[in-house]
């Protein structure tokens, strides 16, 4: 009954490693996180916009509070292109922040 | 008459090559940046709190529209403590992004 090493396709996919910075409270980004990196997994945190210094506030707390092993790998800064209701094209700043829990 | 080799202190100084951001418009901050770029110096766009938005936006109008060149160096997250009127001590997250003219 030998168990057969299958890579778990999961641990590779993006959205799975990724917590999407919104109105919530901060507490639940951090828990968010903090899951994903105690599972031996990096953590992507991503926002857009005003939630940017949302972003920042999660990764700090989760590092200086819960995860104090945890570093940053990278650090993106991108501008994505949204069109809104009005078919008007514009461009918002976007931030990923990827930790590893050491 | 020859000139003697004496390095630049003034390039090596950090207060020099930073653009604080704070409630200006946002082109101000660009303009000041790409200056110090254009002098072929790196810059340093600072932020703390909900201006760090603003300080990725200030980074990525500079680097998609006006130094095209550029590319960052490095992006650094911290932790401040404040301490305020009442002396009570908060924790701010700041930004620093480092940007070189290529």
């Amino acid at each position: 009954m030998s168990k057969e090493n299958i890579p778990n396709e999961n641990t590779s996919k993006d959205s799975d490693n990724s917590v999407f910075i919104g109105k919530r409270p901060t507490m639940n980004y951090v828990m968010a996180a903090m899951m994903l990196l105690n599972e031996g997994k990096n953590c992507i945190i991503k926002a857009r916009g005003r939630s940017i210094s949302h972003a920042v506030d999660v990764a700090e707390i989760l590092k200086k509070k819960f995860v104090k092993a945890a570093r940053y790998v990278d650090i993106r800064l991108t501008t994505e292109q949204l069109t809104n209701s009005d078919n008007k094209v514009s461009n918002v700043s976007s931030i990923e922040i990827e930790i590893a829990p050491k």
